[in-house]
């Protein structure tokens, strides 16, 4: 334990070394930056992260983070109703929506069957989803998991809950990333491209 | 700019992604830690980094920060105070601090002379240093400072400023550490500690 001069230097140094990956250098590290700014932006730092945990909810239909009991996607007239993308947490929300190629809404599970870590699908929001499916104009899901043992098990279990429904079912495409080598690709990958081959395109550049 | 859904979210990425060394993919990794904590426990975060800010004050003897005008250390009646140790910043006087072997005062310059970041004699504790050396019973200055060639300045800057007064002027030893090899050292390194070398000492365990 470091011998500190001030109490509430070091309280500020114990908090920010909670948080994951952040050790004692870099705490301090950090509290000595904010030593040096504006009290107003220290304040403003401070409110931001209270009010975060304090008024955050999460949307009542989809489960992801938001401001208001439904969340701007889906209350939003311009998204594609029909289409329900499932994902495990609000980043894949944050990453799927940073391609702007996808305009349906989403499914955010809160995590996947996992049993060495005691999750079940009674844990996770499928029986929401469900629900939600039963109860809307939905056509199709995209399982959009981890392609772990976890991720394939939750779209298995997904699956056979709805594979007696009206409704298509489709998982995002699996292979070589743009750009990549094959030759550095590994087995597994490379084996499902070839299997999941898609029809040949000519590249066109995007008429937007 | 991603897109969050969240304004909240959004603003809380923003705030943690100003403090140095953290992105925007770390900056969300800490927000979501924080929304899955408990609502006391973020306000506790939150509250000790607004009281830091706003409560945390400057001893007016030696410029370490403290939580009272005057510092633990300098109030203190177990500290020998005919001796100050000159400091760039608070991380080295927790430094020395934790090496529990020093117990005389400090004085915290704030920074050391650095022309090419515009930071001259005036902008550091040095005419606070050498008013308390005149009015107090101070025997012996101990220069603790980088040796970088502003380090090496702001020593020859003190040392001038002090020269003619009946008070010791020592620095720190510089050598090869305890345990690392010779071959491995860099030439300057060695080369002072050879012109510095110590008299031989049988190396008894500490006492203590």
């Amino acid at each position: 334990m470091e011998n500190f001069s001030s109490k509430l230097l070091q309280a500020a140094v114990e908090e920010f070394s909670k948080l994951p990956g952040i050790g004692r250098k870099t705490s301090l590290r950090l509290v000595l930056h904010l030593l040096r700014q504006e009290k107003e932006d220290v304040s403003f730092f401070a409110n931001a992260i209270e009010r975060l945990r304090k008024e955050v909810v999460y949307c009542k239909t989809c489960h992801n983070i938001s401001d208001k009991e439904i969340c701007d996607i889906c209350s939003s007239p311009r998204r594609d109703k029909s289409l329900i993308c499932v994902v495990e947490d609000l980043r894949d929300v944050i990453a799927i929506e940073n391609t702007g190629q996808y305009h349906g809404l989403y499914h955010v599970l809160g995590g996947i069957i996992s049993p060495m870590d005691g999750i079940g699908p009674d844990d996770l929001q499928i029986e929401s989803l469900i629900k939600r499916i039963n109860n809307s104009s939905v056509q199709e899901i995209i399982l959009a998991l981890s392609t772990t043992m976890e991720g394939d098990t939750t779209n298995f279990y997904i699956y056979r809950k709805l594979e007696d429904k009206k409704i298509k079912i489709s998982a995002i495409a699996r292979g070589i990333a743009i750009g990549d080598e094959l030759e550095y690709a590994d087995e597994v990958t490379l084996g499902r491209s070839i299997m999941n081959r898609t029809p040949y395109q000519l590249n066109i550049p995007n008429p937007r």
